[in-house]
């Protein structure tokens, strides 16, 4: 996590006329290139640090893979960076033997690349990818008190966040079969929410924990559809953000059989979208 | 702006167990097909309405075009949509005679296709697209006093953010010849960033005002890479953001001699490049 936070020198000024300068921390952005099968696929600005997190998250994202026997190796890259030093802005795919490679025809590729997961489709109607784990069975039930308790826990998380104050955060919570309530799984940190979450549901993946039944998503901006699209790839019944959601995103919700959950913010919560897994009591 | 804002039901609940059934208003989200010489160039996901002023945006983040002239038209698919009606979701754009359109090789395209306009490009060494508007030289100079009223205004011109609490805004300002300070050029919304910062420069390019010189973007959330690098397209000399700015976006300022102001939020702000634009008296 060597660059994930930066130091800089900045100047604060205030109406009153008086300048300080100070030190100051900034979340590191840095881009990363995907390659597959020894050719570029994706480019996306990221924070450095769970890189191979990141790569199998979008790789799910674009529904390139779906569990982790589907990747044999990833690497990062064998050149060496502008500055000298090996780079470690290049991560190299290898998929296991009789994984498809993504369809690299001239159609496919114009939406093939973008760190949003929406732009990675051939086609406005093939916008709705088909997830191999499907959330609308997933009986999994949680009392609103657990999922009102998700964005501080998540916020208990967000180190960098506290430094910088500009990084998102997602974190996957399960169902705590010993104790009930909700146990954290794993938690990410990212310039980009969608890399945030990227790297939670890659984190998992890489664990040989897909598909995510019984859990739940806690994001820590806005509900967009891509983030409903990033859970039903992973088999996330949940999603819980802090912020708004989108009208794409409830749809999307409503269609796949998720759980959208938004404006949690630690007191009240709306649910928009099949509310019978939010438990009142 | 017919479907900008979208209706829908939504239960609230809280810790006490209370659960109430009302009306909410979502930000509304669809899918923007952009096609250039008949071809698909780029799907993003947006809040319809100003979506000519997008496309002009993104056509300029994406260095194929910096001039109106550059566009010879725009035009709403010609097909209809699923839902039977005409497809609103799809623009046709056909450039001038001469403008060269974007290389479509293949290791173009693996890249070419981001709503965030990072990924438009062929690697990463080249993500540091060279702006055909320079804002090195620019002499405006603001008084702190004018940019920290700049997020109050923005908020003044956010009538669905009002209603969804779920869209970004960016607006240009422009320094008041007649009067001093700074006057509205033009604001817009949308539910992704990007996007809103996308239809606020291209209408600035429809309209012929290219490069923005004297002015100052101000954007409702972070400054990122890609905010800066859209700005340095139109020749935008400050941009101000109400939240943090990444390492790359003040790296990227400091190179093109673009003005970094952040965490702006009414009463103090930080400047991280280029602070003799600031006057703090």
């Amino acid at each position: 996590m060597k660059r994930a936070v930066v130091r800089c020198r900045v100047q604060t000024m205030s109406a009153t006329g008086q300048v300080r300068e100070r030190p100051d921390q900034l979340a590191g952005e840095e881009p990363l290139e995907i390659r597959l099968a020894g050719r570029p696929f994706s480019v996306t600005m990221r924070t450095p640090g769970q890189d191979f997190d990141l790569v199998a998250g979008f790789l799910l994202s674009e529904g390139v893979i779906w569990d982790a026997g589907q990747i044999r190796r990833m690497d990062f890259g064998r050149g060496v960076g502008p500055d000298g030093l090996k780079d470690f802005n290049t991560v190299e795919v290898t998929l296991a033997p009789g994984v498809p490679l993504p369809d690299t025809s001239l159609e496919r590729h114009v939406y093939t690349s973008s760190s949003c997961g929406i732009c990675g489709t051939a086609s406005i109607e093939a916008v709705r990818k088909a997830s191999h784990h499907e959330v609308k069975f997933d009986p999994l039930t949680a009392s609103v008190t657990d999922i009102l308790e998700l964005p501080s826990r998540l916020r208990a998380e967000q180190a960098n966040f506290n430094r910088t104050g500009g990084m998102h955060a997602a974190a996957v919570f399960v169902r705590d079969e010993d104790r009930g309530g909700l146990k954290l799984l794993s938690a990410a940190e990212d310039v980009g929410r969608h890399n945030a979450v990227d790297k939670v549901l890659g984190n998992a993946v890489l664990h040989g924990l897909l598909p995510l039944r019984g859990t739940v998503l806690q994001v820590s901006g806005r509900a967009s559809f891509e983030l409903v699209q990033k859970a039903t790839m992973a088999g996330v019944p949940i999603l819980s953000a802090v912020s708004a959601p989108s009208s794409l995103a409830v749809e999307l919700g409503v269609q796949q059989g998720l759980t959208v959950v938004a404006f949690n913010n630690g007191s009240t919560l709306n649910v928009y979208s099949n509310p019978d897994r939010i438990r009142s009591g």
